[in-house]
């Protein structure tokens, strides 16, 4: 199917090149991206495996695209806005002078693959992945330039069922990680299609609504009086009702004239419906994310740490997007959560529990001469099912055995020349300090037992 | 300890930019890239599964880099060379005037890394990941710009105990795959020191040992009478020494002249070791693998299937690599091995079994306005440990069934009036074509003790 990639043989940077550099080089990795060593690809490990675990859970498959997009994804056909395109991503012209952007986010990526495939599909189509995504920006201290966020969307299902679905979604991946809603997190809801219904019952223009949704989005770091007199400057008469919406602080006390509207019905059976699987949410009017892609319900996920106390994640509901590849808009509701957020999220909360799975069994020769016949018996051990590694440093055995201490292994054999005379070998649990001893066989007996 | 990365709450692409782009977008992924939908998706995820199994089934530890390279990492000092690395590899400049490469190959990045905590790191480090790589070239005809290749170095270790552990590595990996060494492929080796001390023995000159080793490397695919006439050409004298050696089919007939070398005495350890591991290897004196890079122990994994007969993935030890970050060398041997290469050799041997894990259960409500009761019912059976999805679409519901076969869903749960009624369900085993009914409970009890 496939030409075969020549990587895997020859490199496309000849060998030489590196060699012949007798500079010495940074070991710095390049600016605003992180190196995983295996304490922290632990860590990683553990938040995807329950990212993974959970979306499965619900019914959700995975699919991946490359990092390279054309950037016609991204760009709009202002001179203006490819330019805020350019400073904020990695955009760069390849030698087919094609434009192409490290992808900044995943939502356009499985709009397109969704509109690719839409007569191939089954919808409705519940997928997730766990993409690496970049931008470009002047670097502030400690901010980084790329991260990884697990991305869960359900396409072509129009009805509010789907918007619960991937809110108890949301709230179970927290639970997963031994989060407590309302303990530890709350999920805060909100509709902006009922928002327009607000602006339409009190019959406010275009720029006001403009100016009022960016000024609501705001609201909850400014001080209340001050809010309501710049509110009050946009909306003039209006303003009353639009602050009695976004001051509200559920949604039985929003203003009369948009309990009619359908926006306010499904919001309600949102609300219910969560409060009846014991996932509470909170009708949170000052939910906006964004200007004009969201076009119904927007959630948040609000850390309730003290000293954290704002948005992690976030979602809503997009029914447009997939118009820009043509036919047909295919409804979508979906949302995106970052590896460095929940990274800082279980750190603070003292929720972070990874698995670090480590060798079973270490194989320790005395010296470098018994090297061959530690891997030689690592191998049976191996074949036997029990993960093993082999020291084959030249450290004295009291440092081996204290390395694979460090190391979480949990059980150590010294090769020597008696053992190797005897073919009858001693095991230490470095964990218990007790002794166990026997042949090969006898060993993995007891191994396999008790592992 | 990272500033929150604002990406998981607002796009640096604004929404209204793909909002207003009215022109229609083709949905094909960047030229040379691949879209991974989830039949795709499934199939990397079980190559990915059974490589990182194995890898640490050897006590193998996971680590990771970004994709994004600082470009000296791979650039010497002369223009000409520098010229070769930007026609291979997407290399660009940011806009603080960094020059950035998308990574063509891991080695480079672990040995940074390995160099880069040497003094914390304890020896031996046995380190795997599955980076990502990428290379830029002129389009050929199914070639491809980025691929996914499993790593696996072991750096701190000398001695040919480590080399065996490689091979074995490599070995068990394809074993685990279902493959069959000598049915489906063979390990050919060869060392780097041996063939420069065969060089020694007939006082070859340097010139003309390049040319003889860019010569070797292309040995197969050429007529036997015409490798010899350029053999001759190249070393005179030396050559009938050089074309026995070449020519060896097995480590006891090359020239005697080396068979004193310890590099001799190594690599006839290594074969009588695989040996006895029941791993058998083919010396292959024709095996090169690049020109500078490999110092000693070099190998290749050649496929066996008639139509496809060409070397699948290799490696080999790379004694000086860490000296261009300053200090010690440290002694490293690991290889390289791609996804694509892996994925034509399974498919080609007949030997693809993905394991396509889907939910167990779906629940299919017979019409939209049941949809909220499904989702509250689901979510009974997901925090029973059932994985469960739920239809909410507006096919009927034979429909809705025939799709949860298709997507090899084991239970339906069909939904209606009556149902929510009685809350008494059946449950259809979409396999077997049997029922279960019952309450909600009977039904968690009979599908856990199934499941």
């Amino acid at each position: 199917m496939y030409e075969h990639y020549a990587f895997a043989l020859y490199s496309p940077v000849p060998y030489n090149l590196i060699m012949t550099n007798k500079g010495k080089l940074s070991t710095a990795p390049y600016k605003g991206v992180r190196d995983f060593y295996p304490e922290d690809m632990a860590v990683q490990r553990y938040m995807f495996d329950v990212w993974r675990m959970t979306a499965e859970h619900f019914g959700f498959e995975a699919y991946d695209a490359s990092i390279l997009e054309p950037s016609n994804l991204y760009r709009a056909k202002g001179a203006e806005n490819a330019e805020i395109i350019n400073e904020q991503t990695y955009t760069f012209t390849d030698r087919g002078n094609r434009e192409v952007t490290l992808r900044p986010e995943m939502t356009p990526t499985v709009a397109r693959m969704v509109a690719g495939k839409r007569r191939d599909l089954t919808f409705p189509v519940r997928w997730y992945s766990i993409p690496n995504l970049f931008r470009y920006e002047r670097m502030q201290r400690g901010r980084l330039r790329e991260h990884w966020q697990l991305n869960c969307d359900i396409f072509g299902v129009d009805d509010v069922s789907a918007d619960i679905e991937i809110l108890l979604l949301a709230n179970e991946i927290f639970k997963n990680f031994g989060a407590e809603n309302g303990e530890h997190y709350a999920i805060h809801v909100s509709s902006r299609r009922l928002l327009e219904a607000l602006y339409d019952s009190v019959d406010l223009s275009e720029d006001a609504r403009r100016e009022a949704t960016r000024l609501a989005d705001r609201k909850n770091k400014m001080e209340p009086g001050d809010f309501k007199e710049k509110m009050t400057a946009i909306c003039g008469d209006a303003a009353k009702d639009v602050l009695t919406y976004l001051n509200a602080d559920n949604i039985n006390v929003v203003p009369e004239g948009i309990k009619k509207h359908d926006a306010y019905t499904e919001l309600q059976t949102l609300i219910a419906t969560m409060e009846e699987t014991g996932t509470p949410v909170v009708f949170d009017p000052t939910i906006i994310r964004g200007f004009d892609y969201y076009t119904d319900t927007v959630f948040e996920v609000v850390d309730l740490h003290p000293d954290n106390n704002r948005a992690m994640m976030g979602g809503g509901r997009y029914d447009n997007l997939t118009e820009m590849f043509g036919g047909e808009p295919i409804p979508g509701i979906g949302f995106g959560f970052g590896d460095v957020t929940l990274r800082d999220f279980l750190e603070s909360h003292e929720l972070m529990t990874t698995d670090i799975t480590s060798p079973t069994l270490a194989v320790l020769p005395t010296d470098t001469e018994k090297n061959i016949a530690a891997q030689k018996l690592a191998q049976h051990f191996r074949n036997a099912g029990i993960a093993t590694s082999v020291d084959v440093s030249n450290k004295k055995v009291g440092k081996k055995i204290a390395n694979a201490g460090e190391q979480f292994i949990d059980y150590a054999l010294v090769l020597g020349e008696d053992e190797i005379d005897s073919e009858s070998y001693t095991v230490k649990d470095l964990i218990e300090g007790t002794e166990l001893s026997g042949t090969l066989q006898d060993l993995i007996d007891q191994l396999t037992n008790n592992g």
